[in-house]
């Protein structure tokens, strides 16, 4: 007899996406084309924080480490279609037109009903849901699957099985409380991979200590496979000019 | 001895038809030009609609979600070489200047004669084999294999034990009547990957649902093989002007 | 005791040659550049026209369905040395200036010696290893390896056993005798997989059906990996002109 | 019951980062703005060599030999924040503008806990923990990951079976001592491995050495996953000019 | 208890260098600048044939047939750096405009200790480990692994067994005497695969069946994992220009 899938409860839709800054023809840009391109780049991100104000999506800006990519925007929404407008706006706009695309992921807040879970009603519920994501100083954000090969196959694993492993893959993330703060979100049909993993943290350390320790987990040494892994420093609003002067 | 083939009934030929907009560029045209390129591409589309009026062919087009594309086409045609005829003429268009290509794939609509069937000649069976694609607000892409390794072979499983599996999984799929459209193209030959799975759905959190709930099911817990999976939202022809308006 | 490797007999040889049009930099280009270009292009098909006549090579065109290329050709040579002689020529040429390289693959026609086998004289041997090949309505090209994994591992297999495979194999072969033509090709130590398959037939379904149906053979479904597929329509020099006007 | 997860020391913050020299583009330019360029580019090498002499961080730069790259750069930094400094401030200088990105990685100093230790406050456990990078003739850089498949899973190895195949291997890297250098830097939710590996040594073959030789040890046989090896020769500040000398 | 790894002698370092024509960018060119750089280009050609009549090293220069590259170097030095100066040389040159880095790889002739060997001394080991390149019809280049999964662990095997594999696989080469000259590098640490393997034939028809009938042996059967493959056709130094005419 198959598995069962295990219900699950969805929040807002999700966008990460990455840029690569042409550093190259922004100098070569006059000062006012750059001026004019930083006003509008900062009217688009206070807009979205009106649109946070009034809890009606979320937003952060972080700055890429390495070579991936520069900027590593992360868009909550109530809708797909909000999403499509809000990329459609940010690529017609000036900045936009000195980065380059480098990644991006689509997906959608999700809580899966393993555990003992709080009613959809729930504040608590509706706020884990509809996050207002922190503004914390490192963000880290990766895809993963859950393995299906031969004897190591998740989908084929009794529900009570797949609760028990994820139960104690929750008190490894809960020994971080306060140090880690983390979004799952489920992206079957809509991107590459099952999930994405969204993780934020004051002292960068923690990350690598949480992704590190719960690979020991069962349900990460067995089940788990993982993309790429994307970490940056967060760039706040008021530091966006000082960031891009040249 | 090995495993039967089983026979298909095959309909229209597909192309899946993935562009990127180079917003850069587009802005840098004039106005004239750009008016000039959203006309002519406007023409097409209603030259394609004049084709589907007359139920030679189908087509959809959707905004895609994330940076892997702008625009999906999905275009149905009775031979491969009108597929070919169709991209050769939009490659040629003022509009197609902007676009970079950014994926495709080539299938034929495709029935397999696993369960009870209806005739070829059964309007039911013409009308699943020559399908008038839905334009549902949503839309979901993704390619897929059946695994041969080892004791997971597909090939190897005798038809009873196949067609076992794929009714189990088709109850899956039929909680999902009038929430989900889903259309599958076969591409042996033709393309990279063995099928291409094509959804609609109204509700974009649909999608999610059933290819979360699919996997569970044996045939794709041990035998699914998934490629890259691509999301959009519908475009209507009467918003093409102010989606590409700069 | 490893297993013997079969004896095969080996032809002419064989480069398959993908190209993308540049479409954006061809309709910029005057007519009169076009036309020159077409032209000098038409004189190349001429004059490997008359080598095929002359029976010392052979050569086909066609178009590539979807975006992995526009044009693929396939050459087949007496030599390597005339391989490369056709490539750097038509890389000098105008037209080449509006095409970017897409794929290339590089064989040698071959007939492996498992089953009986007619003598190296023969006729009919030297028609299989020095062929003409057909200019049929569509044609498909992928490469391909046998596998080499734990019990799954072609090369240790007995003679006999691979023999057997093979023959049950080409009984799926011969049922598409008149609707297929096909060319088997080695590419050890010339490309990245160890053979390259090309069928030619006038109705591209059937191209997709033979491909299907050998994947349940014995000798496919558990030996064999398979590479890229481009499928493509055939492009006769008389419709060039057609094909590239804009 | 799963394995545990051994503690780790945690040093300086690492970034490698591998440039491509557009030579075309950099002959180009005018012979005063390519002195402008190095001169600036000294300026940084200065800057970081007074980071370096405070022990407030290291860096090198070598040469890379073969075509993935021209330049590469190892930065350690107190936090990830400096990296990313230096990124912006190089990305924004004028010889940038001639650089490709070409790779990148982040992660940070490691001691694990697996054998006998010196304590965190410990001399000798800080300066393993906040090196100064030799400046030996050769660098080698490469990313790693502890395979995690059916049997040979290195995540569910008990603690004293870690300990005891990590002890072996120290043994072949101590036949080394005084030949190679090297430096362990963790990247669990940093980067796409799990563990980066950077050798010096003054006789490149060395490196080939001691790769070789520890792939016989159990430890990396049956456990050890390998990316990308960059291998290169070291440019120090005053060989600069004559390097870039066109 | 863990194999022990056989013991190398090394000889000259070496660096496969391929790169590709922009032939629209040549033909741009006037033919002024054209003649400069192919005088410039010979003029290194004989520069590197005077190191090797000096047999202070040696190369080859092949066209390469198919799309990966046109032109394929392969380099042998006493030392690493005197390839990165080679590289670095070349690059700076006015021919170099005109080419796009294609692939390459980095190695050391090696000898591996496990049959009866000469001495280090012998002129017969100085020859093979300090080789001057035939220059013969046809190279063929490849990189390989040694499979290290499950049961099929080369490095977990004894030595004897490794020992005795190789010296089967060797008989098979020995067939080859005279047709197929053979060049083993080694490459751990200094590129991605364990070892190059390149192919000197007069008979290109050779690679093809030599590569073919050592598949068979059980050393490459279960354990050779083999990337990419190159194929080329000689270019002497006297036909560069010719090739070059535009």
């Amino acid at each position: 007899m198959a598995a069962e899938a295990v219900e699950t409860m969805d929040g807002w839709y999700c966008l990460h996406d990455l840029r690569t800054i042409d550093w190259t023809a922004w100098k070569q840009a006059s000062s006012e084309e750059r001026q004019a391109a930083v006003q509008e780049f900062k009217g688009l991100l206070s807009k979205w924080e009106e649109v946070e104000a009034a809890e009606n999506g979320s937003h952060v800006l972080y700055k890429v480490v390495g070579q991936k990519a520069d900027l590593m925007f992360m868009f909550l929404r109530p809708t797909m279609n909000e999403l499509t407008d809000i990329e459609t706006e940010f690529n017609k706009s000036k900045f936009a037109e000195y980065l380059a695309p480098a990644h991006s992921y689509v997906s959608v807040v999700e809580l899966s009903k393993y555990g003992p879970q709080h009613s959809e009603d729930d504040p608590r519920t509706l706020e884990r849901l509809k996050p207002i994501l922190p503004k914390w100083e490192h963000m880290c954000f990766y895809p993963m699957d859950k393995r299906r090969e031969g004897e190591e196959n998740w989908y084929s694993l009794e529900f009570k099985t797949r609760a028990k492993l994820l139960y104690e893959h929750s008190k490894t993330g809960r020994k971080y409380a306060g140090k880690i703060k983390q979004i799952i979100t489920g992206s079957f049909g809509f991107d590459d991979w099952e999930w994405g993993v969204t993780l934020f943290a004051h002292d960068v350390l923690q990350i690598k200590k949480i992704v590190y320790e719960m690979r020991f987990d069962e349900v990460s040494a067995k089940y788990g496979e993982f993309g790429e892994f994307f970490v940056g420093n967060h760039l706040p609003k008021e530091d966006v000019e000082a960031y891009l002067h040249v």
